[in-house]
């Protein structure tokens, strides 16, 4: 046989030819072969449904039966232990870390309560639990706890769910936030369930339609992880401040337009504007979102499992998942990479620090000016000061992850608020002078969260058991009503 | 011919196979080849010098003749224009720019002129030029200005150098920052010719022979880029406050130790620390640091010309040579880059200014305290706020690059800044009240470099024309001993 070859290609030597080149053509395309064969099937091909999954299903556990990947990791946002390796344990009693943080809330609820916030799974109890709810409290603060949200505003209609009260549709929303609030049921594709971003969208003359993908890998977050506002006095309509931009000073240029104020603090009188968790746009004003980083891309990072490949939903610290969140741009080692982390986030907190221990006796010493007979007029340019140091404080402060989602953004506006906090200051040395006392101002002790509190008039006690019969009375009733409309689906 | 070769082929058939696979092998042999013609010649095989470069040869353009291209480069280092494009020429003058820094640097030459550095190629014209100098200085304010420094300390001994006065000396330092400062004439290793620089890394505990070439990168430019002080009254022994680390804190704590202050205050009477330029500081504080990369990686970038690669001596701004500096790991549109240096810059420069304002005007207000009868001891923690602010502002101010370097360290330390600049503000209202003074504080119009000159009280008209005689009687005689002594090399 081998001399049989040898004759044609004696006979023909282009055919030598032929077969040599023939050769490095399909060794070509045998490994062409060997990486599709290797290569891991995507999410997008494990689209068949065992059950179909119904328009509204607020259940994460129904689309968990389709998706079974996807609701294991999500289902794993209850494990906290995560966030006690990393100081630590999605419980951190930031009054109790932080006691200043009780006077700088003086007179709103965040005085009582202020916890680390834990895992998407532990959305409505902790809403439920915590002592700032309980009180009379809008529909409003629901809209990002559950993926029954859109269920009920389908239903009864946007400015309806909001304008009811949190109390009156405590039956209707019990299922933790889930895989209803980012997806379409039937295509799985990332879609916006909450009307705000549409609308703050709309009135930036955008269209949330036209967003890229990779653009909806950040927006289905910054659903919820923005800073917003409820708008008008019955219609408490959510609202996000967007109109002028993103940065702190263009969302207060925004809420000093429409007179916003979350409360008028209860020792200085100054009219606090109350940052929510501006996440997304802290994180816009940082050189990941520059560089095209969705939130997914660190919070959500791709996995692979029996060959699968698909989008790990334990969203927590991308610190939990360095070699996946990180390590695909950044050929560092772990550890340098958490070291570089924390070494941004304890500057910002240094600066934090010196803002909240300004802003703290800030307060305390506008009180002392007002005990002291200050008159309107005159502490005026002093609490209009507090206002916007505390509201720059608070636009980098309630944000997650200390600052890293743009650290010299951070440092700006805390720069900012550490000037103005401290410009109050010396205003209110001129106030009290001119009403007679220069000497130094005595400060209560304020060391602890109980002395904290004691100082500030709360009746803990009171709030407690007050939070203790509203879990034992109402919680069981709505659990129990929702149980039975849950049965019917 | 051919028919031959298949006879051969049919009697031998394992010939035809190693036929086949030799063909491999050589293919991969003259890919090789191809290669290594086509790379790049490396410096290091340069090394033939067209004449011997004599120990301390000081002539920049003697070591050039050996070394064209470095040479050239190097030389392209008097062109200021690329500073014009952004946003200077070289010659930007900052009191001009930022008035308050005549303020803040009251009682010190800096008030009198401080214009941008302009490139290694005009160091001891501009030394010579600037009106901070013909005034009675040390010997050590030519350590930084020339390759004529090693050759001099050599002969004469250090401590006689630093000892001696900068006039004396004048003749003897004409060639500008060059090849000599970071090489050795014979093997063009870089290395140390600086003591301040050894000595700061023994008393670390450090041996600056073990640096690797890639440190020593850094290295040679830490000669001169950082932050030092001339010890003793006397002695005026070149000094880096290295001694308990590198952060503005760290420095600080030396500096109080050993009771340093650089002057002062001619309005608050602070005893300030005048910052020199702690570049190297602030970069080993910053990302690029921690990754490896030199000063040389950014500001000397590779190039190649006619097949030789070289290390490009125009030391600027890397946004100068964005491709070959950045864009190496970077990879991103110069565009991009630029604009993102540009982003991190004006956040500092926004918490530069936040800082100036309260600082300028802490000065002043002390002034007006100390001219109501303030007394020593009200106003020394005033004063030592004063001078902790005005540390921390200058350790960013005063290094090149705008913070760029290290941002969320440069933002950091100006938190601090602006915080203990409004604090010394604070107590200042307070001091006055209890002089019976509770209005606002008059403060004078320092809106210009004219203005503010006049009102800290320099005659500029005398500083001028005294420059003028230094630079037509002193000058003239410095240059005809110094080539009268180089002839006779």
């Amino acid at each position: 046989m081998k001399h049989r070859i040898m004759d044609i290609i004696q006979e023909k030597p282009w055919l030598g030819w032929t077969i040599f080149l023939g050769t490095i053509v399909v060794v070509f395309l045998i490994g062409l072969l060997a990486a599709s064969i290797m290569e891991r099937r995507g999410e997008a091909d494990l689209l068949v449904q065992v059950e179909p999954i119904a328009d509204w299903e607020p259940r994460n556990e129904v689309w968990g039966e389709n998706y079974p990947r996807e609701f294991e990791t999500y289902r794993q946002t209850a494990d906290t232990s995560f966030l006690s390796k990393h100081g630590g344990n999605g419980t951190i009693d930031y009054l109790e870390k932080y006691p200043n943080l009780v006077v700088l809330w003086a007179g709103y609820a965040f005085s009582r309560d202020y916890k680390q916030g834990r895992g998407h799974y532990h959305a409505v109890d902790d809403i439920r639990e915590t002592l700032r709810t309980g009180v009379p409290m809008p529909g409003t603060c629901w809209t990002c706890k559950s993926t029954d949200v859109p269920r009920v505003m389908n239903e009864r209609g946007v400015g309806e769910f909001y304008r009811d009260t949190w109390t009156n549709l405590g039956a209707e929303i019990v299922n933790n936030i889930g895989c209803q609030d980012c997806h379409d049921p039937k295509t799985m594709n990332l879609r916006i369930t909450r009307p705000a971003l549409i609308e703050a969208f709309e009135r930036r003359g955008k269209d949330i339609n036209l967003a890229t993908h990779q653009e909806m890998r950040s927006l289905v977050c910054a659903q919820c992880h923005v800073e917003y506002y409820f708008k008008g006095k019955e219609e408490k309509y959510l609202t996000f401040p967007w109109d002028e931009g993103f940065s702190a000073e263009d969302m207060e240029t925004y809420y000093d337009e429409v007179e916003h104020v979350d409360f008028v603090h209860a020792l200085s009188r100054a009219p606090i504007i109350k940052a929510q968790h501006p996440d997304y746009e802290l994180y816009m004003t940082g050189v990941h979102a520059k560089r095209g980083v969705s939130c997914a891309d660190c919070h959500m990072p791709y996995r692979s499992e029996g060959g699968v490949k698909f989008t790990n939903h334990t969203i927590t610290s991308p610190l939990a998942t360095v070699s996946t969140s990180c390590q695909t741009c950044h050929r560092e080692s772990e550890e340098n990479l958490i070291r570089d982390v924390y070494e941004r986030q304890d500057k910002i907190e240094e600066m934090r620090m010196r803002t909240e221990d300004a802003l703290a006796k800030a307060h305390m010493e506008a009180k002392f000016a007002w005990d002291k007979g200050a008159g309107e007029e005159e502490m005026k340019p002093v609490l209009q000061l507090i206002r916007q140091a505390q509201w720059r404080w608070d636009w980098v402060a309630a944000a997650n992850g200390l600052g890293f989602h743009s650290p010299v953004e951070a440092g700006r506006t805390l720069g900012a608020a550490i000037e103005k906090a401290n410009q109050a200051r010396t205003l209110l040395v001129r106030v009290l002078a001119r009403h007679g006392f220069t000497d130094p101002i005595p400060l209560a002790d304020i060391s602890t969260k109980r002395k904290a509190q004691a100082y500030i008039g709360l009746d803990m006690e009171k709030n407690r058991s007050a939070k203790q019969e509203f879990l034992s009375t109402v919680v069981p009733k709505w659990d129990k009503d929702a149980a039975a409309r849950e049965s019917k689906y």
